[in-house]
């Protein structure tokens, strides 16, 4: 038998005298991101080769006023129970974790980021940049921590329902 | 009100003559491809960074015999309802939709890949090599398809259960 499903030690039990806080995530959401006006062709891509729905959106802020279409910055689609954000790569709130030579990294949602980022350092992930508001790419807050393998992963609270706002 | 949910045609509407077939996925997979003898220290750190759970595991068939410890050739780890595999970089079964200079796919699973192959080819994706056995990736069969915004995606029959079996 080799059925080798080891446990991972729950980070909040008591060991010793360190009371680490519980660490969890409610869900998990690769983001592709495209270059940056293409997120609503990427969009439209990915609803008619795969079936994709549209289930939340954000639009460039500043570009509201000025022209009669608003940016698409990020959105959030669905296939079944998946979802996938589509985002714009020119987007600053995500510059420090921009995948080099890539363009899909993992996002984690988490209520507690500063906690989860410091589980994923303790096991080998390095921080990369500061943790920031996400507003473009449908998190509140969000850090990053690349792995051992390359793969840049954003830990990040909650999606909001970004509702366009009528100007 | 910009609530730009467009509707998708159904594959499976009768539009004058041709009637095709409706494509259903039944899951969204990120894949991360590591290099080639450390897909087991990634499902390890995967684990004790976010809590991942292995899932499924596949060795490689070949080395089993010589080696004490089989080489592991990929793993399905879960977090919550989310599923992520975990592959060696070098499976020549995905050797043709290997990510240039990333480390992420998606997989999308469905029984009839052909058709969601023509559907996503339909759509402006570019096919990415043969359908071939995926026997390293933990799905049956498996093409893939390159997007115009560069993202590769799997699409795969659903996982086998694989359990590992005895020398």
């Amino acid at each position: 038998m080799a059925t080798e499903v080891t446990d991972v030690p729950a980070a909040g039990e008591t060991n010793g005298v360190a009371v680490e806080k519980t660490v969890t995530f409610t869900a998990v959401k690769p983001q592709l991101f495209v270059e940056s006006p293409k997120v609503s062709d990427a969009v439209a891509f990915y609803k008619s080769a795969f079936g994709f729905e549209e289930v939340n959106r954000v639009t460039h802020p500043k570009r509201k006023a000025d022209q009669e279409l608003p940016l698409l910055l990020s959105a959030e689609i669905k296939l079944g129970s998946s979802s996938i954000l589509v985002s714009d790569l020119s987007d600053d709130s995500t510059a420090s974790g921009k995948p080099v030579g890539s363009g899909v990294i993992i996002c984690l949602e988490t209520e507690d980021i500063e906690a989860a980022i410091n589980q994923a350092v303790k096991a080998g992930a390095v921080a990369d940049g500061e943790i920031s508001e996400g507003e473009g790419a449908c998190c509140g807050r969000v850090g990053k921590v690349k792995d051992p393998y390359g793969v840049v992963w954003a830990i990040c609270t909650p999606a909001k329902k970004c509702a366009n706002v009528e100007a």
